[in-house]
């Protein structure tokens, strides 16, 4: 079987774990960060760019795709994978998430969530079932299952009833995976289905939910509901409560986030992998990061400035250019300043990844997370989304 | 002397010539086409890209770099090469065409225009003599005169007193480099200038200020006032009555232009040298180039084309991703986008040169000339600016 988990090192003084998960599209090494591919296009990025950052797996939001370009489009090339030319390994999320944040009029049932797009307003309505036929069709090397995702703050008796349906859902895709992978349907077979942990705020829901999950027994697990506006006290307690449910020969993925400190943190305490639009989506800002914080290249500050982004940084923006010349692309209005900075970006986070995997290794991660966080100041006001 | 301009063949059945230009940053074969860097960027492409393209030379925007991020910021990185990190030769227009077509109250004498820029109004001056300054301050590679690019159409009385002043002014650009040459300036000394033959769409002023200009005796010679919204008819005028006057042993250059087919038509009337932005602007709106004309990606025609942009291209674009993905990334407004037409439109561009040169070596210009136009359809309405 293609879907292995191989746990390679264990840190003693942390939760953090080094591990390698083989994919039907190739073997992501954790802790793993995933560019965002929202539209089938990692923003301002090609595929080959994304190989030589050394990406190993990217995210695809289905709802997006559902909508833009349509299933029809995708399915005729052949899926995901062949339409935007990048053959390595693709998570795919449920779609639930852009339901309740993007799609408009919706109205959930047991049964699924009827929703009119953002885009042009047509109704759809995707059930557990539906979500897992599409992202088949999508070719996803890791399915997400449907669920839920309530907002920040939540009434306990609304996240209970919630979490309780998500986890009604959870065993509704896994049944459906189950059945498709009995009659054979190929990429069904391939692919690994992760469930989510959800529970809102609220400890004893995170618990309970953890362990019910976990009773359906899926191939991974993730922590939803977090980074919805949250304080960041309360993503790591979500992360925290859960994890002790989880079992350790499974990979553990928190959704959606963070920023770089918040990414370490999650590594000790038993996060695998990440997803998170902040490198991409600050970079278009001018926003860039670096090992003491992030500093915003449209700054005036930057005119003069010689330097690159962050000096011995191994991107090609950082090798290539300076600062001052970036900063006047940016005021600009060039694209090419922008795909600078996103590619230092995206290599900061790949390559914060890959040294995350090393000190592991070596034993010290729990030194380099205190130094790394204690060193990095967060100069600009960073929202998570 | 690095200033060469080596002939290698010539058309026996049109002014078509194959040669080689050598400047301070390398080797140019002409016929040559210069994507155009306008704010210090070509749009969307990388300087790295361009050498991936072949690209020997692109054309830097005086008036655009004055103005943002000003000659202050350029002169403390020592010149727009390094500046922007491309080591190849770049041409500098003189700004003078900007001046007319995008400052705001201007006011035209002898001595030179005095101008407001169209960002933030601020007032500035640009004598022949400053435009100099300012080229060889960028580290030009091969500089233009100062002139007043007329409007069309325009009356015969302003055009005829505009081209005196022109001459006027190309003479004062010509004893500054010499003053500069002489006393050692080095980056002066290394440019290569050029004169421009202006005379709106008269026949007599064309030929009169040819002469005129060709008198002066620099480097090389541009046709200007062409591409200023004049029918095609004109712009081939004007490089005819220009042509004969000018001497063999020189470049020609034509500014400002143009579709495929009349890049053919020039070189076929002995023009060396292009520079356009249509390969870079059409991108930006899914338009691309193809050798039976223009189609643009947004068309709903192109939603499950399985095709690459042109079949049989060698573009990076065209060898990794069809027309429906790039039309799925135009519609939903992905960067990557408008980056792969532009990738494609610009190699589009590079290989016609590189054809041409072929062909014109092997003495069957002419026919390719004839079967490439007679191919090309034009089937969008294709601005020429």
């Amino acid at each position: 079987m293609l879907k292995t988990f191989e746990l390679l090192a264990t840190d003693r003084h942390s939760k953090a774990r080094r591990a390698r998960l083989t994919s039907a599209h190739g073997v992501i090494d954790t802790p793993a960060f995933m560019p965002v591919g929202t539209q089938g296009s990692v923003k301002g990025v090609s595929p080959r760019e994304l190989r030589e950052l050394n990406t190993q797996i990217i995210l695809g939001n289905t709802y997006h795709l559902f909508v833009r370009p349509g299933l029809d489009v995708i399915k005729h090339f052949g899926g995901l994978h062949n339409f935007m030319n990048w053959n390595g390994p693709i998570l795919t999320d449920s779609g639930g998430y852009q339901i309740f944040s993007l799609a408009k009029l919706r109205k959930i049932t047991e049964d699924g969530v009827e929703f009119q797009n953002h885009l042009d307003g047509a109704r759809a309505f995707i059930s557990p079932e539906i979500a897992m036929e599409i992202q088949t069709l999508l070719g996803s090397d890791i399915a997400m299952i449907l669920d839920e995702c309530v907002p920040y703050p939540c009434e306990y008796e609304y996240a209970a009833q919630s979490t309780e349906m998500t986890t009604r859902w959870a065993k509704r895709c896994l049944e459906w995976k189950r059945r498709n992978d009995e009659t054979a349907n190929q990429r069904a077979t391939d692919s690994i289905l992760f469930g989510i942990v959800q529970g809102a705020t609220f400890e004893e829901l995170r618990k309970e939910n953890a362990q019910a999950i976990v009773d359906l027994d899926f191939d991974g697990y993730a922590i939803g509901g977090v980074s919805v506006g949250e304080p960041e006290e309360e993503m790591m307690k979500a992360v925290e409560w859960a994890e002790p449910f989880l079992p350790v020969n499974k990979p553990c993925y928190a959704m959606g986030l963070g920023t770089p400190p918040q990414l370490l943190e999650l590594i000790g305490r038993g996060t695998d992998m990440f997803d998170c639009v902040l490198p991409t989506r600050l970079a278009r800002n001018g926003t860039a990061f670096t090992t003491t914080g992030t500093i915003n290249l449209k700054n005036a500050e930057f005119i003069l400035n010689k330097n690159p982004i962050e000096e011995n940084c191994a991107c090609e923006s950082c090798r290539e250019f300076s600062r001052g010349y970036i900063r006047h692309l940016i005021k600009a209005e060039e694209i090419l300043g922008l795909r600078l900075i996103t590619l230092h970006n995206l290599h900061f986070y790949l390559n914060l990844m890959d040294r995350a995997r090393t000190e592991i290794e070596k034993g010290t991660f729990n030194q380099f997370r205190k130094a790394f966080v204690a060193g990095y100041k967060t100069r600009d006001a960073v929202t998570v989304e």
